[in-house]
C-alpha cells in the first residue's frame, strides 16, 4: 500500500497516475482456481432479483419489512467464493454477507465439524457460559480466540453479536473509569439507590468520543457511537457525547503525505479540544472509540502516525482506547487485525470483534476487567458452537497462508482499480486498500447504486457503504484468479456504463 | 392459581393455610420417569463445585472473571432434567441456564435435526438475514416463530438476543411514536442533521416507562429499563426516564384479593401521573415495558386486572405496550406466552423472546413496523440455525401435550411449596408461580443463599432472584415424579437448615 512502484509476480506497475495514459483495462490470463471446492465462474440465467427471488420477497412482505432484501439464496448449492441464488444464478461474492463469512460458502472444513459426533452437544445445549460453561471452554477459547489476541492482550469476553461486543465494552469502560476515580473506596449508598432510578451519582454522566462517519452497532448505546448515515439514527434518543471529526484524506496516501499529515493534525486537535470541553460540561469523556478503517462511513483510512497519536491523546487524558475490529478483524487487511499495521505493542485498551470471528466479543487490558460478577454479563454471553467453527477457520487460515494471499490478491485488486480508475476518470476515483479490504468512489450515489446493480446482473456481488463509495469485501479464499474475473467483469459494465 | 380447592389428579388439596397443621411434608409414591432419555434421579459424587470444576476455574481466571461461574459442565452427559458436572455430579436443574433449556438437555428430537444432512448449510453458512436471506426463511419462521405469534400479532422481527430483541423493540416504538407525530411530513433537514451529532429534533427526547424491580436486559437502551439491582447499573450513563412501581402483591393472591387490588391501582394511578409528568418534561412516554412476571426481579406477579388497565393505559395515551417475554414466554407458564393468562384479545403492540425461543425477536402489530428498511437492522438479524432447533422443540411441545404437563407439574409444584413453607414458616414464606414457573421467599438473603448451596450438594440445582427469592425454573419436560424427587430433597434441605 502506498508504494510509487508496487511490484506484484514479477510485473513492474507504475503508480496509479501512470495509469491514466493506457487506455483500456486488459484482462490477464486467469490463472487456475486453487480453492478446491469453488465454481468456475459466475453463471447467471435471469436478471436478479429473478422470478423466484420476488415471489419469496412478496412472502416475507407479509412478515417483514423487505425493502433491504437484494434476494434470495440457495445456501446448500453455494460454494466458496460463489452465492447461488434461489433462480440458480451464481455469483462471485465480494462482500460475503456483509464481510461476515471468512473462509467462502460450505468449506469443507466447516462441514467436518458438523459431521464430529463429538460436536452434536455443543449445538444442541446452549449453555448460559458465565454461570455454567462446558468442560472444554476454556481449552476451546485459548485455541481459538487467545491464539489471536492482539498484542498486550490475555483476556477475552466473548459475546453473540458485534452490537453487544461493543455495548458490553462501553459498559467496562465506564466501569474500570469510575472505579479508578473512586480508588479505594465503594460505592456510596447514594450511588447504588441512584443507579436503580437511571440517576447520577449511580448512572454518571460519562461520555465515550467517537468520530464522525464512524459505525459502532445500532442498539442504543453504540448508536451513541455511531454517526455514517441519518437513516441509522434518526427518531431514537441518544446520549450528548463528543463527535470528533475522521480525517478526510486524498488517495493515493503516499501522493498527498503533506496534505493527509495536516488533516490529521486538525482531527487529533479537535480531540483533544473535545475532551476538555466534555469535562469542562461535566460529562467526561471515558473512553475513544475508533475503527481502523471506517467501514460503513465510506472506506475512510488513517496512517499509523494518526492512530499512534490518538493512543497517546487517550493514555495522556486517561481515556481508555477503544479500536472496533468488528469489521476490519479477522484477516481481510492481510493481517488478522487492522491495528497491526500500526505497528505497536500497546496498540489499545479494548478491540472488539464479531463478523468475521463467527460470534462476538472483546479483548480487554488486565485491568479493563471489572471488580465484580455480572456487572458484564447475559445469559448466553456468546455461542461456543460457533467458537467450533472460529477454531477451524483459523486453523485453515494457518495451514493455508490465507493472510498472504489476501495480501497478494489484495494489491492485484488494488491495482486494478487504479487502472480502472484511470481509465473512467470520469465515473471511478479514490482507490484504497488494505489487502483485499479495498474501495473505491463513484461519481454520485446514483452512478454507484447504477454500477453495483449492473454488475451483480453480470455475476459480481459487491457493496456500497459511504455516500458514494462501492467497497469490496470477499472471504480469505478470495484470490488473484477471482480479482482478475472480477476486474474483467467490472471493466465490462464500466465500458457500457453511460 | 389462586384457586381455593385444587384439583390435582383426583386429590383433593385445601388452601395453603391449611397445610399448617401438617407437621412434616411426607413423600409421595413417585411415578416412573415419563422423559424417555431422562436419568432416575440425582447421584453426587462430591461437594459443588468439586475438584475438577476448581481447577477449571483457575484456568479460565487467567482470562475472564469467574466470580458467577457455579461450576463446569459435560453437556454430552447431560439428559432431560439432569445436568451432570465435570466431576460426575448428577442434578435435577430446575434452572435450566436462567431458564432456556426448553425441551432438556440432549433431547432426541433436537440430536436429529443435526443428523439430518439438509440441515447442514444452514450452520456452516451463517446469512445476513435482512439482505440475503435463505429461500425456507418466510416458511421456516412461518412453522415455527408464526405458528405461536401472540392474537393480533402476524410480524415477528428476529434477532439474536433477548438484549437485541429489546433494543430494537424500543427503537420501533420510537420510530412509530415520531412518525405519528410527524404524521404525513417527511423529516426535515435540521431533524437529519442533528441525528447525525446526537441532538434534538433528530434524536429526540422520547422515553420508555418501565417498572421498579423490572429486568430488560444490559445494554444501554435496555439496561434504562432496568431496575432489579444496583450492580448491573451502578457507573453506566443512562437515560431520565420514568420508572413506575409494580405491585407488591401479598400471596396467596386469591387471600389478599381487596388489599392487592388497593396495591394495583396505586401502582396505576403513579404510572398516569409520570406519563403526564413526563410529557410536561418534554421527554414524552413512547412505550411501556413490563414482565408479565417480574422474573430477576424477584418473582413479583400482578393480576390480570392489573395488565388489563395499564394495557388501556397506554392506549389512552397514546404509548406503544410492550411486553417483555423473553424469561415467561415458551410454555413455563402453562400457556405459550404469559400474556394469554390476561385472556386478552389484543395483549400488546409489541411482544419480545428469547431464552426458551433459541434466538431472539419481537413480534409487533402492523403499525410497528418501520417505514423504511435499514431502520431496523443488523449483520445477522437472528440465526436460521436455532429457528430449525425451534421449529423442532414446537413440535415435540405439541405432540407431548407439554403445555398441560407444565400446567399439571406446577400445581404439585406449588402444592408442595405451600405444604413446605406452612412446615416451615420460619424459613419459607409466600410461595407463589403459575405452572412451573414458581418462586419461595427465604427468610433473608443469607438464608436463601445457603439453602440454594445445600440443595446443590443434595443433587438439585434452582437459581435465586430478587432480594431472598427462590426461582423454579424447570424445562417443560419437567414432570409430576420430578416435582416429587425435588419435594423430598428440598425437604431434607430445609429439615438440617439451622
Amino acid at each position: 500500500r502506498g508504494n510509487t512502484l508496487l511490484s506484484l509476480r514479477g510485473q513492474e506497475f507504475l503508480s496509479p497516475n501512470m495509469f491514466k495514459r493506457c487506455c483500456r483495462y486488459v484482462s490477464k490470463a486467469a490463472a487456475k482456481p486453487q480453492v478446491e471446492f469453488d465454481y468456475d465462474g459466475p453463471s447467471m440465467k435471469t436478471t436478479v432479483p429473478g422470478p423466484r427471488s420476488k415471489e419469496l420477497m412478496k412472502q416475507l412482505g407479509q412478515i417483514q419489512n423487505t425493502g433491504a432484501i437484494n434476494f434470495f439464496c440457495n445456501y446448500e448449492e453455494s460454494k466458496g467464493n460463489y452465492l447461488v441464488d434461489v433462480d440458480g444464478n451464481r455469483m462471485l461474492d465480494i462482500y460475503t454477507q456483509i464481510s461476515s463469512i471468512p473462509i467462502g460458502y460450505n468449506h469443507p472444513a466447516l462441514l467436518k465439524v458438523m459431521a464430529n459426533p463429538n460436536n452434536l452437544s455443543t449445538f444442541v445445549n446452549r449453555p448460559a457460559l458465565g454461570i455454567l460453561p462446558p468442560e472444554n471452554f476454556p481449552d476451546k477459547i485459548t485455541e481459538s480466540l487467545l491464539s489471536v489476541a492482539p498484542s498486550g492482550m490475555t483476556r477475552v469476553q466473548t459475546m453473540s453479536c458485534g452490537a453487544c461486543s461493543n455495548e458490553n465494552a462501553y459498559k467496562a469502560i465506564f466501569i474500570w473509569y469510575r472505579n479508578k476515580e473512586r480508588g479505594q473506596n465503594t460505592p456510596t449508598n447514594e450511588e447504588l439507590n441512584t443507579s436503580m432510578i437511571n440517576q447520577a451519582p449511580g448512572c454518571p454522566e460519562l461520555s465515550i468520543l467517537s468520530f464522525m462517519g464512524g459505525f459502532h452497532g445500532r442498539t442504543l448505546g453504540c448508536l451513541a457511537t455511531t454517526h455514517s448515515k441519518a437513516i441509522h439514527k434518526l427518531d431514537i434518543p441518544s446520549f450528548d457525547w463528543p463527535v470528533a471529526p475522521f480525517p478526510r484524506l486524498q488517495y493515493p496516501l503516499d501522493e498527498f503525505t503533506r496534505e493527509n499529515a495536516e488533516e490529521e493534525a486538525r482531527c487529533l486537535e479537535e480531540v483533544e479540544d473535545l475532551i476538555v470541553k466534555w469535562r469542562q460540561k461535566g460529562k467526561p469523556v471515558a473512553g475513544i472509540v475508533i475503527e481502523p478503517i471506517q467501514a460503513e462511513g465510506g472506506d475512510n483510512h488513517a496512517s499509523p502516525d494518526f492512530f499512534r497519536r490518538l493512543r497517546n491523546i487517550a493514555r495522556k487524558h486517561g481515556c481508555a482506547f477503544h479500536v472496533d475490529e468488528v469489521q476490519t478483524g479477522g484477516g481481510g487487511t492481510g493481517k488478522f487485525w487492522a491495528h497491526e499495521h500500526w505497528g505497536m505493542d500497546d496498540p489499545a485498551d479494548i478491540v472488539s470483534f464479531s463478523k468475521k470471528l463467527l460470534s462476538g466479543g472483546y479483548y480487554h487490558k488486565d485491568e479493563l476487567q471489572p471488580d465484580k460478577p455480572y456487572r458484564i454479563f447475559n445469559t448466553w454471553m456468546g455461542d461456543p458452537s460457533k467458537n467450533l467453527f472460529l477454531s477451524e477457520v483459523l486453523n485453515v487460515i494457518r495451514r493455508e497462508n490465507l493472510l498472504e494471499e489476501v495480501t497478494r490478491s489484495g494489491k492485484a485488486l488494488l491495482n486494478g482499480l487504479y487502472e480502472l480508475q484511470a481509465q473512467y476518470p470520469s465515473i471511478l476515483s479514490r482507490a484504497r486498500g488494505q489487502g483485499t479490504f479495498c474501495a473505491i468512489d463513484a461519481f454520485d450515489d446514483a452512478t454507484r447504486d447504477r454500477i453495483l446493480l449492473k454488475a451483480r446482473d453480470k455475476g459480481v456481488l459487491l457493496g456500497g457503504c459511504g455516500d458514494r463509495s462501492i467497497r469490496f469485501r470477499p472471504a480469505l479464499v478470495f484470490k488473484e484468479y477471482h480479482v482478475n474475473l472480477f476486474l474483467n467483469i467490472f471493466n465490462d459494465v464500466l465500458a457500457q456504463h453511460k
